[in-house]
């Protein structure tokens, strides 16, 4: 029995006390006691020369060690602590465009009117598309046409009704619209935003060939590990010219914009009239037992809303923001902008590995267990499926007859009984 | 012994030498060698009719084994490997509301005024009260009284020096502050601003019923599972209407503030007069082993800043910002205000889980191990607490005389000396 | 064979089907099936009164108990279980400062102006040097010299080219940019930026006094467990008048931008005048087991960017961002601020260990598979390498011989061959 042994040790304590009391009137105690701790307590084996069962055995242990060397060390990496990346992301968007429309005539676009917020955090957005409601001020104006907002007379507005769907708090006055429309009249910022009047090509369409810089740094701070995306060995120059390629210029941390978006799997054109969201994945994956050298960050791509229209509400990507200005005479006027434009977010995830002491003895440990099975397996063949199995049962297990106070063979008593 | 199975498996190689280098010279080489290699070693076991430790043992085996299955493996499913969910989070609010203070008259709020930063990011801020200081310049003003700033002539006041709890740079002079009182003059942005009449109700009362869409878009990258909280079976025309409840509408990403609010324990209008942070918590623990629909996000909400006074700096949540003017002669004016409000952190966490064959094994493994103790507190009760046990120690045990070379029974020589 | 016995357990239902067939004509078969599934087997063993592998036996236990119980469970506490911190931080900047540049004068600089963005995230950039561009209006002006862009006259300038290390749209015209330089005219935002003249000493140097207090909240999901940076035993008025500072105020949640510039081991006013990025690190790496009063966040600094300019592109951190104006007439202006400074990243991680059954049973167990590699190596030494080993070999080993029907043994036959 071999757990007997080291349930010994811990039992030992309680024994000895219990042995020491029975020995101490005995002559060579010291000597007792020492027999009794280290004298070595083995089974009795029996070698039986059956080369199958021994075959089946080697084997078997054979597998276990491979699968456990092969597959839970060399592909799963299971000796390794892991820890998770921190990281910090910086981005810089480069890039100007002309657009040409009726409302506004042409008009010159350059980094700090399209990308907000300026910053450049690990989120920005490019603005490509909006609708545009200049000088409003907070006065009183006829509702945009609606169901619930279509009137005859004062009668069918509310002073103080706000809808929720509307754009302001009813007066109570119907007003009209058009020539042809009346609606009750709200006090709001007016005149009102009318977004239904959507460009159908994206405003900003040049902003497909805009380039983003990438600056990530991340630590891994079990390991005490920093890391750029910028690796060492690249020159100021190189960075000055170059574009990221996966193929030609994997490194490369300066991406164009339709680059991104057409390896995400979308069309730039599509995605900018109505907007959406866009991850720029970052997998900092890294084996840190060898050298530090295979630590390198994987770029990916992946659309991160919804553009199905089935099981979606506010498709797109877009957000209302206003430019507060104030007349000659004090009085504060806005223009309201809702912007329609992609966000990109910079996603850094990754798990370092490294060796350490605990899970290697954990993973090792557990694959001993399985080890430890073979054998129970190979008797089990043994004494059940050989055609000897009587003779090897007779000569492996005894059978105790309590009586007559001897050991009969089991196979002639019990084994086949 | 088992494990002397697999010690001679890596101890093999060695042994061969010296035995290949014994066995040379004598015939019959590869078969001697087949028999070393091969031979099965098995140990010699004597079967004890006793029911009671018989009993013991199977019993001692099926708790480890209930407990290995049932608490392990199904209660904490050890044997899934897990990932850490990496998250993109968008946020629009909806909503206006209509004040009217002496200061400003009646004012109509859109979410272009009040949500800040207006880009909708995993964390937006809703102003509910605020302090306006309008009309500021660069000049010259008295500073506010404060026993530091209170002056009687112009040698109480030192020219460039600036007092951190001050506003300003001070100019050496003292000027009538009020009728009653003499202040220091400060060079700053005038006038100063008097953040100590904050309304006790909160301006934007109505913010309560204001209601924000979150959209969350989640990845976990080892198992590449992505999902979105709007789930693919939930129409557009649902989601236009629904407002999230946890008892009917569990599933609606549409989330009314107070609602928020109450859920975290708090009151809106209280909360609202001085701001507060609160976390909206998405919580996507996920087993992926059984169908990949029980997947789902769970919202709970929670306040994280700080109520209590007594040990709080700078309670609640505000943050002075400042619209930029220029009068018609050029020079730049501001309204500075001082933003009250709620930030809404939308915090993503959670960690799934999926069938992986190394956990598997190692839990499996680690539990063998404790059925191995089995046998040996088995036989320790076996040859210490059963009545028989001479009979079982001299059967089991033998001790070995090493001078006579023969064998005694532990009974009458060694166990019960 | 100890794992035989369990082995046997599984392996019950079906040795038990078929043996009831065997045993039903017998009688006594419920008696016979007792004693068959408990009926309790256990190994025959010999006890070696060798005191030498006695005492390596006991003391190779004794080594791989200290081992697992000192370095993997005191050491690497691997009998926790681990979740990773989820946090949310709010940040207050705190100063003014007093610049006068030729540019535009005296002018002072409150919080408002300075740090953007204004809503105190886990995130701030607080501005200390800036190129400013007043006036800016889309119109049309000559392009800076560079040698894309001189040219001799209009030929040399292409009509709505763009170059895009420009500043805009060519118009196709060649105009003077200065008495002895003609560039090509373009359609931008006018007059161009020149951001070749950064001031070589930050404009706000009186930045490194400003102080920021931060607030963090942080959760551990699985543990159930809230805690904030601001312990509770921290008074109103301590916080009001403290300073963070490593060893006479370490729980200070108030940080002076210099200090932690210089624990990071960065000069505050090299800095400055470029920008960069500092990580503020807050470590709350906790041991859940004890009182949860030793769970304190561990602060620390860290520069995030390169300040190498060997491998770096766009060193320093800077971005640009405009307020806009409308004249009088209508028209748009505006004034484009390239802004350098330093952004201040606090970055929160941590790990939670809190006692938990399953980590500490598979640690256990795989401790237990180690010492079961004791004996086999103790088995290994006796019959190989101790004086006496044949005698040994003797009487621990039989080797069947199958002919006969009789054992042999080993010392004689088999293992000195």
């Amino acid at each position: 029995m071999i757990l007997h042994h080291y349930m010994d040790s811990s039992l030992l304590l309680i024994s000895l006390l219990v042995h020491f009391a029975a020995m101490s009137k005995s002559a060579g105690c010291c000597k007792s006691f020492l027999h009794y701790a280290f004298d070595y307590e083995t089974p009795k084996t029996v070698v039986i020369p059956n080369l199958g069962v021994g075959f089946l055995f080697r084997f078997t242990q054979f597998l276990v060690v491979v699968y456990v060397v092969g597959y839970v060390c060399v592909v799963q990496k299971a000796y390794q602590e892991t820890d998770t990346v921190i990281s910090t992301v910086s981005t810089k968007v480069k890039g100007f465009a002309l657009t040409n429309t009726s409302d506004i005539g042409p008009h010159f676009w350059d980094v700090a009117d399209y990308v907000i917020p300026p910053q450049g955090d690990h989120s920005f957005f490019v603005l490509t598309n909006m609708v545009v409601t200049p000088k409003q001020v907070q006065s009183r104006c006829p509702e945009l046409p609606s169901p619930s907002s279509i009137c005859v007379d004062d009668c069918d507005c509310v002073e103080g009704r706000s809808d929720p769907r509307g754009n302001g708090i009813q007066t109570g006055l119907c007003e009209n619209y058009s020539t042809t429309v009346q609606t009750c009249e709200v006090l709001s910022w007016c005149p009102l935003e009318i977004d239904t009047k959507l460009p159908t090509s994206p405003l900003l369409a040049a902003a497909e060939n805009f380039t983003v810089l990438i600056k990530n740094s991340i630590t891994y701070p079990k390991f005490n590990f920093h890391r750029r995306n910028i690796m060492p060995y690249i020159t100021s120059s190189y960075l000055k010219k170059c574009e990221f390629n996966r193929s030609t210029d994997p490194e490369c941390p300066i991406f164009r914009l339709k680059h991104i978006v057409s390896e995400a799997g979308e069309d730039f054109q599509d995605m900018a009239v109505k907007g959406g969201m866009l991850g720029i994945l970052i997998d900092w994956s890294c084996d840190l037992d060898w050298w530090a050298g295979n630590c390198f960050p994987k770029y990916s791509f992946r659309r991160l809303d919804n553009k199905h229209p089935v099981n979606n509400v506010a498709p797109g990507y877009n957000f209302r923001f206003a430019k507060y200005y104030k007349t000659a005479d004090g009085e504060e006027t806005r223009t309201l902008i809702k912007a329609y434009g992609i966000r990109f977010d910079v996603i850094v995830f990754g798990t370092a590995g490294k060796f350490s002491i605990v899970p290697t003895i954990v993973n090792l440990g557990a694959a001993l267990s399985f080890l430890s099975l073979v054998p129970a397996v190979a008797d089990w063949i043994l004494v059940t499926c050989t055609r000897k199995r009587d003779l090897y049962s007779r000569h492996k297990t005894a059978y105790l007859n309590e009586d007559a106070d001897t050991e009969v063979t089991v196979g002639t008593t019990y084994g086949t009984q």
